[in-house]
């Protein structure tokens, strides 16, 4: 056995974000596991494990064995399972799923993050869903949702840096305007400030168009070690790192209400393992759940100073064009959140922008990309950083 | 970064199995943790991931963050996640964890089981929480429930091979035989075969006294590489192989309702891997969800011949002074259940037999120790060797 630092990215595969009402979560989980298959018509029995980062699927669908169902009916007869970690789980299987590779035991595993959310027609249970990723005792069974955890963090945000409402609305505005450019983004029509600013209150100053929506969706990528990579493409793209950090789960036991603590270890391990600095992300695809959600991420990833987030989104630095592009995907708001899926499907959007198949929405000269993820509130955090 | 093949146990703790009403799942995850801890004085910030092995915290708990949340109130601030594979989540855990070590990047990682199941007061969310671990659609939408698939598995086996009934109870009499010599095992009383037999019906020809019952536990162990591991203990107890086998999650897709052969397949694999056979086996634990399934568990693993499981049962073979003892522990039928507990908990035990510490149900002159593990009816299978 050999053993690979570097893990590449050997194919990818994806559906549209949406109401995929046509397909169960198999169906889903299908389109994404052939496509990364067929792209590189590598046969199912190489495949050595399936990771299926899923969050809901005992809520959504009664199933507690998801790796197995989806094997089962995907035709692998690989070894399979789910790791969960709230609307991180898709991040935490690449995690799971890189390690495997770097302890030489595997040459090719597939993660597949996956959700099937719009069966729950009651905006009910996509509460409950989202509110099962926090502190169940002392936030969920006390009526905290996850949109009023994230205005309390909105509205320290604002008193202590002066971040504006407008300037969280941005963030919405310059996701669905990216999503527009993507065609498997969920949302296609772009928005303006004055939308998102009438739209319904959720938890002030959080409104409907802050937050993102119910999706369905499955993302799935196949990753192999340096050595192996190479019969499959000549240049391929490696994920260097995959961090995880850690938070306290509830929001009252953390030290602050506008730092990401979690998000910023990852970071900061991350760039020290590879001896770079925030200045070498050429793009990010961060966990923008909520509006507000995207400035906190920017700001503890080091791509903006402390209290900017807002401001360089106004003042354009994280569009498409902008000195850190963010979210050219769309990102959870405009691309779209099915649970699972988000994170793997972060790893795909700068796959395609190391290969240059964005269209519109292409980035120019990537040194790295970096994916960040969250569970929950912001306990649980995972930084990936790819490059070539 | 070094590479170590092996990986060590160094430390364990257990709770007690049963209805452990004055805990939550934080307060059952602590007591695991920190016994695992305290043995061996180990500072919490030296764990470096906590994967915790757990099948229902949605049904019971409403939680789908878990890892995050038993991170935060035991008191660690490592990267920690679920891994789930319905009653084979611990097992599959440890497999995880073991090729994090064996990648290198981690020295010292634990590795949690746990599960929370008395809440659920009713026997239908039990029933439920089961059936959660099979196909949806094409099962349990349809009315199978767990009890109903081996009920199936029993009736083939019977007809094929002339198991016996009474063979079936003879698991059952030992397992609880086993269990009352464990202080910490949920049954503490001796069964007879008389008493299985007049149970309850459950399935045709699965009664009461076959099936396991709901279970509260946590179960830990803290793994490192070999080198780490003399530092903690001079004669480690090592896990030399963790592999995970598959079968199509429904039943009715399988070759055979006779044949475990997802465990046939990981057995195999882990023999050839160590250059041995099931005859280096000196003492097993396996998965005896329903009396049934240790008999189908023990042809599978090639403990004793196809057809043989029943008979070998009934001669004594696999009792505690027998060839080849299965389930010392009392197995989950005796120690009890605790879904995601379960696979960990089996390596405790062999833990334990190889330390010698296991009073009256101690074996002797144990070269290799196997755990076996699954997922609902059959569809995930994990086979652990473990040795000097």
């Amino acid at each position: 056995m050999t053993k690979s630092e570097k893990v590449a990215i050997i194919s990818t595969g994806m559906t549209e974000f949406g109401d995929l009402y046509e397909y169960e979560i198999t169906g889903i989980a299908n389109i994404a596991i052939h496509e990364a298959l067929n792209k590189i018509n590598l046969p199912k029995k190489e495949i050595e494990s399936l990771y299926v980062g899923n969050m809901g699927s005992h809520l959504f669908e009664g199933q507690e064995n998801l790796g197995n169902l989806i094997a089962t009916y995907a035709g692998f007869t690989c070894p399979a399972f789910k790791i969960q970690a709230a609307d991180a789980s898709g991040a935490v299987a690449v995690r799971n799923a890189v390690k495997a590779i770097q302890s030489g035991s595997k040459q090719k595993v597939m993660v597949l993050g996956v959700e099937k959310m719009t069966e729950a027609t009651k905006q009910y249970e996509a509460q409950l869903a989202l509110a099962s990723g926090l502190d169940t005792n002392w936030e969920t069974r006390m009526g905290a949702t996850m949109a009023a955890l994230f205005a309390i963090m909105a509205k320290a945000h604002m008193r202590k840096y002066g971040t504006t409402r407008e300037q969280m609305a941005q963030v919405v505005v310059k996701n669905h305007y990216n999503a527009s450019l993507n065609p498997k983004a969920q949302y296609q029509n772009r928005v303006r400030v004055e939308t998102v600013l009438n739209s319904k209150m959720l938890a002030d100053p959080i409104r409907l168009f802050d937050a993102t929506s119910l999706a369905d969706g499955a993302a799935a990528i196949i990753l192999a070690s340096e050595e192996v990579a190479y019969s499959y493409d000549s240049e391929p793209v490696f994920i260097h790192q995959v961090k995880q950090g850690f938070a306290p789960i509830a929001l009252h036991l953390r030290d602050s209400l506008t730092d990401l603590s979690g998000t910023e270890f990852a970071a900061q391990k991350a760039y020290k393992d590879m001896g770079i600095s925030a200045k070498n992300i050429s793009v990010a695809e961060v966990h923008d759940i909520f509006s507000i959600a995207e400035i906190l991420a920017i700001e503890a990833l080091g791509l903006v100073e402390k209290g900017q987030g807002g401001p360089a989104t106004e003042n354009g630095d994280t569009s498409l064009k902008g000195s850190i592009p963010v979210n050219p995907s769309g990102g959870l708001k405009g691309r779209g959140a099915p649970l699972g899926a988000a994170g793997v499907a972060q790893i795909i959007e700068l796959y395609d922008q190391f290969k240059g198949t964005c269209d519109e929405r292409q980035i120019k000269d990537i040194e790295y990309g970096l994916a960040h993820s969250m569970g929950g509130s912001g306990g649980t955090s995972v930084v990936s950083i790819l490059g070539r």
